[in-house]
């Protein structure tokens, strides 16, 4: 009988645990579970008396066995006194809104949603069915679908950064777009994602961005790209869909990056990425160019030593 | 009759545009605007329906025309019940304070003023004219000029990263001084601004900085400088006027930086850069020398394949 | 008799001063101060009139005089009408907590705890004494220890970016774990720590982190470090004791940092780093290889042009 989940480290008779990098290979080893997900690859090096679970996609498995073990529960359905709701805003069957949240004229909230304490929702945003909205969370001309989690700090919708330069003063261009965002998408703590300048800015249904990422005005991202943390996308730059973005990495204005590319941790994008290609570094170029320059520049200077 | 103003795709026959990069040529010879704001190197491209308003400028004019059409205009006056003012603060004639904000002891807000949801002003601080602080905005030891604006989740005046790093622990260092912001300065979404450890930090009239820029203790920023996102300044470095710093580039702190110098995107600088120079790369080297860096790497990667 | 500090550049004859940076030697040399704290390798470029205070350490020697002339006060106690608390919660005697907070269920908050305004503290928290809470701060999964300051807007117990990225659509793993902070942690302003996937996120005691910094999910950190602003540290990455992470410096998950480990600013780490070594540079390399790499390519892009 498994009764929890739990890291290989710590796993215990009643718990399943999982293994999906080499690099625990030896808490793999001695691992107390009581049963372990793992690749076909990796049964020769399973420890005796566990039972295994072999699969194809051990951390897949263990997504899928974790949420049954945690099943997401819709929030206790309930208004705070403390909130401050327009009589112009509508709120969904069986939401949630915590104290101090702010909820503007004419915003429509879908059903089952949590508005965390101290969130605003400005004038006319609409949000979709069981959208999580963390605490301390900014939204202004948006639209958010449904299933959408968005993490403490999170801000949506504030002005793009747009001004002519002018030597006798910056001149501020008025930002008149929105910000779409897809179903299923989640948006990490104190990111920050700004509304078009004239057209949208639109995140695609599936997307998922992690912490402290910077999205400008009218960037378009597809369906199911994952944006890692401190990531940056500059102005009017568009992704297709399942685009991978490294932790750190940024891409300047107005390019195009096709589906299924993949850009490395810390990469500075310069120019178009065709669909598929991984690139690397900074200015960044194809993967396999990036590792013969790194290759080449660390023999040069060996060389320079001897 | 032009009614309105939007992008080359979508705008129509009532309606304005503009083109200012050269990436938008197609769109720009099927464009369908009543009138489009072009540069004269482009006059040619036109499509032959459209009338040109043409001119040295076309994304300042647009900034100009997009004013007229969405003039900005002065808050609604207002206090909140629900926000806590200290008797000892002071609010400007025509001032908007919404909901959940603390305006703490002897505070000066300017005239038409607006604080945004659950804003934080801290004790003593002093705000201009016009000036629009968004929502979850925390300020203290602070000066804020006149127009100026602070987005969602802005943090300013909080204690700089100072403190001896003693073996036997750290020392901590008070931090003293305060942040001065200068008239019609705009501060992205996120962005931190640390209090001077002795000195102050400084922000000159006019500064532009994008979301989630990092500004350390005692930095001294000039007028009319451009921060893009995810940029940051450490402890005690100087900008001149006029310097542009990319997104996601770095200055080690004590630092000289120019007027009018130009670092580009995620440089990473480790020395001074002289008024009107342009530095790229990590270590950032001048412009021209960063090219032959890349250009140089480049072919040494692909002869050794060969 | 001295009455208070301040820098070289300000100091008058009743107030003391230090120089910790030879770039500050104009300055040093006409300064006014009444005092100067100055390593015995300075004493020679002193001006005559003042006196000196020789020492090894004059920066430390600095912080603790500032913290003489500027001691830092318990909070005054009190616990705003407009907090919302839990009856569950505990507040420790002599805490403060300020308007709009909101404290959860079974919350445990230790004596002369400050919590500032809008602040979350989500239920089952538990936080040590003498723990400094900035505005508009989200604990949710953590135990925090005692004399911890967390900066605005800091960000801590969130889900981690967890998911299996599956073709069909990416699953979801829970996140089940929690964030430990160490006694005397600083996190700075915007920073974003992500709760454990199964084990816990821990942050040593003493460790003092800048503003903007991630930290994702079962990241160790250990005791002593040092995170500038702007960097990030992948899930399950662990650091030793007495780590140093340059600013927006970036490090792979799943990595081993050794004790004393110094990551230079701006270096990505896709590899492990001994002890005690210090690395530079995306791809990092040890920083003597770093330093000839830098240099090589150099050399190469002047010759070019010959």
């Amino acid at each position: 009988m498994l009764r929890d989940v739990a890291p290989l480290q710590t796993a215990t008779s009643e718990q399943l645990s999982f293994i999906d990098n080499r690099k625990y290979l030896t808490a793999f080893r001695n691992c107390g579970a009581g049963a372990i997900l793992v690749h076909p690859s990796l049964v020769d090096e399973a420890p005796s008396s566990v039972c295994l679970l072999v699969t194809e996609r051990p951390y897949r498995a263990y997504a899928v066995a974790a949420q049954a073990f945690y099943p997401e529960r819709p929030p206790l359905p309930g208004i705070s006194p403390d909130a401050r709701i327009e009589p112009t805003a509508h709120i969904g069957d069986g939401a949630r809104v915590e104290a101090f949240a702010v909820i503007s004229a004419h915003v429509r909230i879908g059903r089952r949603c949590t508005i965390g304490p101290g969130s605003v929702i400005g004038a006319g945003c609409i949000l979709g069915d069981d959208v999580r909205v963390g605490p301390h969370v900014s939204i202004s001309h948006a639209i958010i679908g449904s299933r959408v989690r968005l993490y403490p700090g999170v801000r949506i919708g504030q002005d793009g950064f747009g001004f002519s330069p002018d030597p006798e003063g910056f001149v501020k261009v008025p930002q008149l777009g929105r910000v779409i965002v897809g179903d299923d998408v989640e948006i990490g703590a104190n990111c920050t994602v700004d509304r078009g300048a004239g057209p949208d800015t639109v995140i695609g249904a599936g997307t998922m961005i992690d912490n402290l990422v910077q999205i400008g005005h009218n960037v378009q991202i597809g369906r199911n790209c994952v944006l890692v943390a401190q990531s940056g996308i500059s102005g009017s730059t568009r992704l297709g869909d399942f685009v991978m973005i490294g932790g750190q990495a940024g891409l300047v204005g107005h390019l195009e990056i096709g589906d299924g590319a993949r850009i490395g941790a810390k990469a500075g994008v310069p120019n178009n990425v065709a669909a598929g290609e991984t690139v690397l570094g900074s200015p960044a170029v194809p993967i396999k160019q990036h590792h013969r320059q790194v290759a080449v520049l660390k023999r040069l200077a060996v060389k320079k030593v001897g």
